[in-house]
C-alpha cells in the first residue's frame, strides 16, 4: 500500500503500528440515510472512496435526523482512509471527523433537547460526516449557537479546539506570557496565534523558510503573531530575546525543529507535541530535562474528546471559541468550498504538495 | 582542556555549556580548618587537586566544628573538578558533595540543636567534604541518627536519595506496580532495586551485555530485582511481558536505551531522565507522546535539595532510607575505603574504565 498524505501523520502511522494501538476498531458511526461517501478498504483516498446511496430507516426515539451542511477534509481524514492513522475504523466506513449539520427530525425521547432547525456538530471524532443525511443518537451531537457561520462551525472541533486545549491545559499561562510554536502556519498554528492574542499572550512563531516568506510573515502578523521567524533566524533573533522566555512550546514538527523550540523554554517549561511533520522523533538534550527541568508531553484531541464526552468543559470551550469567532478574533482557515458531488476534487486538493498543505477543502452539501 | 570522567556527565557538560547555566557560581562552602583537598583550576583531578593545611579560625556563634569521618568520590565530584558539570564553583574550591562527620564543638547559639559527638551530613551539595575538619553553619548540616554505619551515612545523600525521590515523586506507584530502569547496575540503579523491593514494587532492570552478565544478573537479583535483561533481551522477554506494564521508567543512559524503556510504558506513563551515559540525547517517538500520552521529565537531586533545604520531607526521606539501611534492605554500594592521605589513589580509581565505573572510592579520615 502506498502511504501518502500528511507527513506528520504518516510518521505517526509507522510508530503506531509498532505498538500504540494499530488494531482495527469498532467505532460508532452515524447511520447514513441519503448519499454517503464510503470506503471498503484502506488506500489512496481518490481510489477507495466511493459514493453510495443508502436507505432511510425509521427514526428511533433517541435519535435525530441530521442534514449535513459543511464538512472539511482534514489530514487526519486522509490518513484514516489510508489506514495509517492511530484510529483504524472497521470497514466499510464513512469518512469525516468533523462538520456541521442541521436537525431535520427529532425522536420522541429527545424532543426537549433538540429541535428541527438546530445546528449540531459531532460530539466525538470518526462519526462519519461525509454524507448528506445521517441518523445520530442525540447524545452523539452537540447543539451550537445560532448565528455562527458555516465554515467556522464546520472547522471548530479539531484545529481551534486543539490550539485552545494546548494553551490552557499544560502550564498556567497568563496575560503577557510567551508561547513558542513551530509549524506556525498550520491550521492549529494559526488558531494558536489568534487564541493566544485574544488571551493577551505573546507568540513566537517558527516557520520553514520559503520563497513567499515575507507574505507568510505578514499574514501571521496580521492574525496577531508577536514574532515570526524562520528556523534559521530563531536563535539569533533579538525580537525573540526581548520577550519573556516561553513556559510553553507547541510542537507539530518534531526532529530538529522540536529540539530548537525546546531550547527556548524557561526552566520548568513544557513542550507539547501534537505532530511530527519532519518525520523525525522528538529529541531532547539530557541537560534540558535534568538541569532545565523541562517536561515533554503529547496532545491528541481525539483522546481529550473521548475523555470529556459529556464534560461541561467541552461546551465551555466551544462557547468561548464561537464567541472569539463571532467577535472576529478567530478567523476560519483559508478554504475552498467544494460541492459534495465534486468530492474527488476536494480529496485531490487536500493532499499535501511538497510537504505543504494548500487551502482547506470544505465539502458543501 | 581534556574532558574525561563519567560519560553521563561529560555529555551533560556539552549541553550545559550550550545554555543551561554553565556560569561560574559563588557557592557557600564549609570553611576548612585542618587539612583540605583543594583545586585552583578545572582539569584532570589527579593533576589539579592538591592538599593544603588551613588555619583554625574561631568558632562563630551559629557554627559547629565538624571532623569529617568518611566521604565518597562520586562521578559528579570528578566532573565538577573537571569543570564539566552543571555546577561550576568559584575557585579555589574544596571538592566533595557528600560525606559524614562528627561534631567536635558547638557555637553558643546552636547548643540546643547540636551536641559534640552528633553525626552530621551536609544539607546541600557542593559544601566541600574532602577535608579533615570544617567549620559549618549549623543550618548547613543535618544530624543523622546514631547507629548508622559510616559508609551508609557517607553515601545516602546522593544515590539512594535520587532513587527514592524518582520512585516517589512522579507517578503514584503502589505495591505490585512495575518500574523499569536502564543502567540498573549503577549506584542509583542498585538503590532503585532495593527501595522498590522494600515498597513491594516489581523492577525490570536493563543492563548492557558484558562477559560477566551472569554474575551481574545474580547480583542484582540478590538485591531484589524482579527481572534483569540485557538491552537485546528486553523486547522479547516473556518475563517482562508477564509483568504489569510499567507506569514509571528511570533513564540514566538516554539514546536508544532510553527510547526502548520508554516504549515499555503503559499509557500515561512517565519516563524520568537523570543521566546520559550513552552520550546521546533522549529520543521519543512522536506516537508515544501523542497516542500513548507518555510524559518525559528530568530529575536532579541538587535542585531538589535546594528546593527542600529545610523542608520536613528531606528529613522524612533520610529517616526512611536510614531505616531501610539498618533493616538490611538497603546495602551500601560495593566500595573501597581509602585513607585520606592516599586521595590520589581514590581519584585514579574513581575514573571510569571503558565506560564502566569500578568500586565506589570512599575517603576515610
Amino acid at each position: 500500500m502506498a502511504v501518502r498524505g500528511h507527513p506528520a501523520l504518516r510518521l505517526v502511522l509507522r510508530q503506531t503500528l509498532r505498538g500504540y494501538g494499530g488494531d482495527t476498531q469498532k467505532i460508532r458511526q452515524f447511520s447514513g440515510v441519503g448519499t454517503s461517501l464510503v470506503y471498503e478498504e484502506y488506500g489512496d483516498p481518490q481510489k477507495v472512496v466511493v459514493q453510495r446511496e443508502t436507505n432511510i430507516p425509521g427514526l428511533k426515539e433517541d435519535q435525530v435526523l441530521v442534514r449535513m451542511l459543511a464538512a472539511p477534509v482534514n489530514p487526519a481524514d486522509i490518513n484514516t482512509i489510508q489506514g495509517v492513522y492511530a484510529v483504524k475504523p472497521q470497514l466499510p466506513s464513512v469518512p469525516g471527523n468533523e462538520g456541521v449539520g442541521e436537525v431535520l427530525e427529532v425522536g420522541k425521547n429527545v424532543e426537549s433537547e433538540l429541535q428541527p432547525g438546530d445546528r449540531v456538530i459531532p460530539r466525538v471524532n470518526a462519526l462519519g460526516t461525509w454524507q448528506t443525511h445521517a441518523l445520530a443518537a442525540s447524545s452523539d451531537v452537540i447543539k451550537i449557537p445560532s448565528g455562527v457561520d458555516l465554515v467556522t462551525a464546520a472547522t471548530i472541533a479539531v484545529n481551534p479546539s486543539t490550539a485552545y486545549r494546548m494553551l490552557k491545559d499544560f502550564v498556567p499561562v497568563k496575560r503577557g506570557d510567551t508561547v513558542i510554536q513551530n509549524g506556525a502556519n498550520s491550521a492549529v498554528g494559526q488558531a494558536v496565534i489568534q487564541i493566544a492574542a485574544a488571551l493577551g499572550m505573546k507568540t513566537v512563531n517558527v516557520v520553514r523558510d520559503r520563497t513567499s516568506i515575507r507574505e507568510l510573515k505578514e499574514h501571521l502578523t496580521g492574525l496577531g503573531a508577536t514574532v515570526v521567524v524562520t528556523e534559521a533566524e530563531l536563535r539569533k533573533s533579538e525580537e525573540v530575546k526581548a520577550l519573556p522566555p516561553p513556559r510553553l512550546a507547541l510542537n507539530c514538527v518534531s526532529g530538529r525543529s522540536g529540539t530548537e523550540i525546546l531550547r527556548q523554554l524557561t526552566p520548568q517549561g513544557v513542550m507539547v507535541t501534537y505532530g511530527g511533520m519532519s518525520r523525525q522523533p522528538v529529541t531532547a538534550p539530557v541537560g534540558a530535562l535534568i538541569f532545565n527541568d523541562v517536561t515533554l508531553r503529547g496532545f491528541w484531541m481525539t483522546r481529550w474528546n473521548k475523555e470529556h464526552f459529556s464534560h461541561p468543559e467541552r461546551l465551555h470551550m466551544l462557547d468561548e471559541l464561537f464567541q472569539l469567532a463571532q467577535g472576529g478574533q478567530l478567523r476560519p482557515p483559508d478554504h475552498t468550498l467544494v460541492p459534495f458531488s465534486n468530492f474527488q476534487e476536494a480529496l485531490k486538493n487536500a493532499m499535501p504538495s511538497e510537504g505543504m498543505l494548500g487551502k482547506k477543502q470544505i465539502l458543501i452539501f
